[in-house]
C-alpha cells in the first residue's frame, strides 16, 4: 500500500511533532523560532524541518526565523485541525478516562462528542463533563453527532466488534489502542497506538547505545 | 541526529509491528505465514517485509513461508526482548493503571519492577499485584532493582522532573506519555507516545481520502 496522499506519512508524523512543539512554544510566550531551535526541541534535523516547510511554499526570514503563531496556523490548516471535529471514545475504563483527561483536546480543536462503554457499572458515570453512554447507543449517537473519528479504548477481544460498529455508524478514522490489528474497509484510516511496540524498540535502542537518542519519527539515515 | 544503530528506526518500527502480529498468530495457532499474509495483517508490503528479514540472513522457504515461532524468536532476539527486563512506571493515575493492566507485558518479557506516585492518596494503593510506592523511593528502588527502562505517565508539568530523577537513578530508556518534549542526556533514549499527534495525523488522512488506509509505520513511497 503506497501512500497516495500529497503529504506522505513520515512527513505527517514530523508535522504533528512540529505543531505540538509550536503550541508549547506559544504557551511559553516564544514569538519566533529558527530551524536550529526546532531541531533542539523536536530532534528532527534543521535541514529536514526546512525541507518539510516546502509544503507551505517559502516563508520565514533568514536570520529572523519563523513566527511561531504563523507556522502553527499553517500546519494546523494543512492538518485540518483549524476547525472543530467531533470524536467519539469507546471504552471508559482507565485508558478512556486518561484520554478524556488529556489536556490537548482544545488546542487541536477536537471535541469529545460522546463516550461509550458496555459495562453497566460504568454507564451513566460522569468523567469530567461527560456522561458515559450505553454502547447500544453508539450507532445512533455517532451518526447524529456527525462524528467521523473514533477512538477505541476497549480490550483487544472487543476491539474488532467496536471497529465494525464505528464504521457502520460512519466513522472513517480510528485511533486504536487495543493491542490488535483491526480489519477495516479501504476507506477507513486506522492509526495504531502500540505502547508495547515502543517498549520493544526501546529495548533494542538501550541495548545498542550507538543508536543514541533518536527522534521518534526520523527517516532512514 | 542521524541513526547510528545497525537497524534504523523505521525498520525497528516495522519489526515491532511484525512481532506483535506473530505473537497474535501464535496465539491463534497459526504455524506458518507467507510475506503476503504478513502484508495483509500488518499493512507493510510483502516486498518490504522480505527486505527487513535480511537483518536475519536468509530463511523461510519458497511456497511454505516462515515458521511463526522461528520468526518471532528471531525478531525477539534482535530486539533483545528474549530475556527479562525490569521497567519502572512513574504515575499511577488512570494512565498508569491502564498500562499496568495491559496484557502484553509477559509476552515481551518486560517485568514491572515498581510503580511510583507522588499523591499521598495513591501511595500504598494496590493496582493488580503492585503496591504504589512513594516517589521519594524512586532513586533507591530503581537503582536497587537494576531497572534501565522507565515509563513516564505523569502530567506534563511533572514530566521533566521525573525524567531527571529516572536518569539520575540509572534509567537509560524512557517511554514518555506526557505531552511534552523531554530534555535528557545523549545516552538516554526517549520514545514519545503522542496520542494527540495520532489524532492530528488522522485528521489529515480522513480529510484526504486519497491517502487511504496507511500502515502506521510505512516508509516514504
Amino acid at each position: 500500500m503506497a501512500a497516495e496522499s500529497p503529504v506522505p506519512l513520515p512527513a505527517l508524523e514530523r508535522l504533528s511533532t512540529y505543531i505540538r512543539c509550536l503550541m508549547q512554544l506559544e504557551r511559553d510566550g516564544v514569538a519566533s523560532v529558527s530551524s536550529q531551535d526546532m531541531e533542539k526541541h523536536t530532534g528532527v534535523s534543521a535541514a529536514q524541518f526546512r525541507k518539510d516547510l516546502s509544503y507551505f511554499g517559502e516563508f520565514g526570514k533568514r536570520g529572523i526565523g519563523y513566527r511561531v503563531v504563523d507556522l502553527k496556523e499553517r500546519i494546523a490548516s494543512l492538518l485540518e485541525i483549524d476547525r472543530e471535529q467531533s470524536v467519539v471514545i469507546v471504552g471508559a475504563g482507565h485508558l478512556g478516562s486518561a484520554l478524556i483527561a488529556y489536556p490537548g483536546w482544545r488546542s487541536y480543536r477536537f471535541k469529545i462528542a460522546a463516550v461509550f462503554d458496555r459495562e453497566p457499572a460504568v454507564i451513566g458515570k460522569r468523567i469530567r463533563q461527560y456522561t458515559v453512554q450505553d454502547i447500544t447507543e453508539l450507532e445512533d449517537q455517532t451518526a447524529r453527532l456527525g462524528a467521523r473519528i473514533g477512538i477505541i479504548a476497549v480490550p483487544a477481544w472487543e476491539a474488532q466488534g467496536v471497529a465494525d460498529r464505528l464504521v457502520a455508524a460512519g466513522i472513517v478514522g480510528i485511533v486504536n489502542f487495543a493491542p490488535m490489528k483491526l480489519q477495516t474497509p479501504e476507506h477507513v484510516v486506522v492509526r495504531e497506538v502500540c505502547f508495547i511496540c515502543e517498549l520493544a524498540m526501546l529495548s533494542y535502542l538501550v541495548n545498542h547505545p550507538a543508536g543514541g537518542s533518536e527522534p521518534a519519527h526520523s527517516d532512514d539515515p
